[in-house]
């Protein structure tokens, strides 16, 4: 990946095809060219000492331990080792700010290797954050000041098989250092999916999504990442835990759970008995346009209600809908299937806050028609209008591409951040209405322009997630209004009844919120599981320790 | 409840209905009438002395705190809280054994009096046993000689509030001391249930079933009750815990999930905020036959993969049909709709292994008319002969009172007992087999006929519960003979694959198998949850501790 952005070193947010994109942003957030602000060059960074004694002596220990290039103490490595892809870890990149970094990075090849090193790390004194993608955008693989000793940087990749299935039983034990694509591709020889789609796909791995509580875009039909962990082996201080992957069990409290969301601080997640399953034989992505995001709200719970149940929904308010309007490609099949109806109905009906959803149908060829027509009839009811197949296409297409769009703005040293929580049914559109008028409010303190657009996606029974984007100038000091802005949005999530985060995880981003959230049982929780884990704190010091200090937004918010 | 038996004290199972059940179950067990075994009169029962140093003073205390008559030390009371429903609980009952029990009970009428109970607990050094509706048959409940200090029962049903609903998003938030039928009670005024149906429905409460990871009839469509709960209340000697009910978040690992199946060791679940649904229009039962337990099972298997959901699928093996058949009313309705056509094809088509099947459908009259006539045609493909909707019914009036079956049994010196488990698609025939086999083995040891049936409740996309009863002559010494069957069926569950249970919990009965189970890491993080929720060892001493000495069966096996 990219050392100060998102994705593949040679990718950048496909333009050419949406002419009207970038002058869109621009103009929204008031940015001109001048503002051009490139990352200094990688050669130029540089980073804090090696904290080991001898690093060149414990790099030939740890490839006795792994074998030869296992291991490694090269300084581009402990950079792209030393943090995520939050905006600050990407700011502070770009201006080759790094105050932290690993001193040694390992790559184990097996559950055993994990086992081995972390025995040496154990008694060498040495911290362990594990790494997978390195996608995390809440901080969570930050190096905290909070590690006194060594760090050892665990890049899991090394781990990427699929090592068992039970095809009849729809199970497969996988490595959990392998990414998106490996496992589809491994499943798949076997016409088998995991069905976990995350935005960072194409990088992030089963470990990092287990850890971090991820879930994807076919959620709705496959479930969160919790919810197909069947069985997990891990790896801590002080246990090497092996369960089995019983379809229930009621022979005691799961102890696997404690590690799904554990962000790397109770230990190693090393393999994962995942439930999957049959690739669908029909996938169907169609769009639809509301009049307003809480028509579109009522008709996605009204489907809820009849059990009709979409592998996708997202459902974009009129911040979202405007920027995809700016999205749309010059190509004539597009220009028919989504602007012409999409500005008839705009201008004709009143559509003047049009929220724009996508929705996805899977299965066999027999139930997403039943579930396709079923849903067609409870949209319509709720004002729906139907845009037809190609915008679906449309967004499939650019599905993993969104997260690179940021890296423009940032050229233009601009701040561009996301915010997702998660709440009922009964308190979406307040929680919505909230976040909006935090950015618009914090945008007017900061006497600049900017965006915020929201859809809905991840829908539940109880409730969905609400995913905001926001952006505007940096200014001067971009961090410390990032953190201004980020301040004003989190707190008017948790006001308005929303979760710190729905599947991004708390790293140190959300961190002064936590408290608050889980209250002082939870914390104390917390702490005791952090105690019996991970005793001597050897794993991602600092995270998921509530009373940590932010170093710009202090501690316990809300 | 009966002190020494199943249920309502003045129930017992209906026998009038069914001519032939009474004497197949004594000549399958080749019991005699001069086999008649009565209970010992409860007023002969000697309970050893109340441990309190002052019993009458403590109960002024707790009395105290909670409000008049909300703690006893009372005989009767002290003996019906000693222990719950399992084969040897009732035994030594029955017999007039009874080495422990608690020292005083409290009832709690609200989260704040578990506050209060607890620190009181704590500083007055007093065990807490959690006790809902005494039905579990793995003896969780029973005061076990861990018990060092005075024991406090805190029998939670006077917390059976309905708290606070948001219809809108089907959450309601109970109080765990709620029974079922209050539950549905409560929730049924709104128009929602929680769908939560296991066989002790009537007597067992929400709390029971959190701490045991209890799953009920119609789970395939509701969920296990651990998919149910959104966020839990809980009390430990050092924490009170409040979360909130997200639809979803990825802010630290799950804190409620540790309670899940804790079977009362770490705290009490005081409050629970669970997931319900609207009940549902339409609900249908029907009965299908299949020429052996393994078509039958091939059957299950392909609504899975059709994504055919039935919400109850119970499908019985030949054993367990044979007694179904002598269930059999002598009502025209049910000779005509079960009778008649089962004789016809035992006949005619070489059903020499028949397996009943009842298959449930819940939702909207359109859903529960497309999943039935799906679900038929996947069933005929395997063999399926349809037997319409009165068996259905049949098997409906009588689900909650298998129970009380065993009390008859028990009454002429026999041993019953159930064991169910679950294990993956692949390896659920051969299971099944091994479990018949060990029964059967058992018996010929033993020198006496017995009876053994099986069915399979409960089904995943990875696999299935499978249910088995056996029973047989109890003999000179009932609890040895017990034992040694118990062991022979666990050891065979556990050699095939399968948990040492889907849904009773762990308990006395299967602490044995426990420590083979989950591993030795899983055995230290077990003990490491109980350090950090309960370091004095204040809650259920004995329970979940796989090093535990079984009087019986010792320790370690498997």
């Amino acid at each position: 990946m990219k050392w100060h952005g998102w994705g593949h070193p040679h990718v950048t947010f496909p333009m050419e095809d949406k002419p009207d994109l970038w002058p869109f942003v621009r103009e929204k957030l008031g940015m001109s060219r001048d503002l051009y602000h490139p990352a200094v060059k990688v050669e130029d960074i540089k980073l804090p000492a090696n904290r080991l004694t001898d690093p060149k002596a414990t790099l030939k220990e740890l490839e006795a331990l792994l074998g030869a290039d296992r291991a490694s103490i090269d300084d581009f490595q402990r950079l792209v080792h030393a943090f995520g892809k939050s905006f600050p870890d990407l700011w502070r990149a770009r201006a080759g700010i790094v105050a932290t970094a690993p001193d040694i990075i390992a790559w184990p090849a097996s559950h055993e290797d994990v086992v081995a090193v972390i025995a040496w790390a154990k008694k060498n004194k040495v911290h362990v954050i594990p790494f997978g993608g390195g996608t995390n955008i809440a901080g969570a693989l930050d190096v905290k000041e909070e590690a006194k000793l060594p760090v050892l940087s665990l890049d899991m990749r090394g781990m990427g098989r699929l090592l068992e299935m039970q095809q009849d039983s729809n199970l497969a034990l996988l490595e959990t250092g392998a990414v998106g694509p490996a496992i589809e591709e491994q499943l798949g020889q076997r016409g088998f999916s995991l069905g976990h789609f995350p935005d960072s796909f194409e990088f992030s791995t089963l470990g990092g999504w287990i850890a971090t509580r991820s879930a994807g875009m076919q959620s709705d039909a496959y479930g969160r990442i919790e919810d197909m962990v069947q069985a997990l082996h891990t790896v801590t201080s002080e246990h090497v835990l092996e369960l089995k992957p019983f379809p229930a069990t009621s022979a005691g409290p799961d102890l696997a759970r404690p590690f799904i969301g554990s962000e790397g601080c109770f230990g190693i997640i090393t393999r994962a008995w995942m439930r999957v399953h049959p690739i669908p034989a029909s996938k169907r992505y169609v769009g639809y346009l509301f009049k307003t995001f809480e028509q579109g709200l009522a008709a996605v719970k009204a489907c809820h209600e009849a059990d009709i149940k979409p592998s996708l929904v997202r459902l974009q308010d009129e911040g979202e809908t405007e920027l995809a309007f700016n999205l749309k490609s010059p190509k004539p099949l597009l220009k028919s299937a989504v602007e012409f109806p999409v500005k008839k109905l705009l201008k004709t009906l009143g559509y003047t806050k049009p929220a724009i959803m996508v929705v996805g149908f899977e299965g066999s060829d027999q139930q997403t028609a039943h579930l396709a027509s079923a849903a067609a009839s409870i949209f319509k009811k709720h004002g729906g209008f139907p845009l037809g197949d190609s915008i679906g296409s449309a967004w499939s297409k650019d599905k993993y591409n969104t997260p690179y769009l940021r890296d423009y703005i940032m050229d233009y040293g601009g701040i561009a951040d996301v915010a997702e929580t998660s709440t009922t049914w009964g308190k979406l559109a307040e929680l919505h209405g909230a976040v909006l008028a935090a950015v618009s409010v914090g945008c007017a303190e900061e006497n600049l322009p900017g965006y915020v657009g929201c859809h809905l996606s991840h829908t539940y029974v109880t409730g969905g997630c609400l995913y905001f984007t926001w952006a505007l100038q940096g200014g001067d000091k971009p961090l410390e209004r990032y953190y201004r802005m980020k301040a004003r949005v989190t707190d008017a999530i948790v006001a308005a009844g929303g979760t710190l985060s729905h599947h991004h995880a708390v790293g140190t981003e959300h961190l002064p919120w936590l408290a608050k959230e889980i209250g002082p049982g939870g914390e104390a929780m917390l702490g005791a599981f952090k105690k019996a884990f991970d005793p001597s704190d050897m794993f991602n010091p600092g995270g998921l320790t509530p009373q940590r200090i932010h170093p710009y937004l202090g501690t316990n918010r809300g």
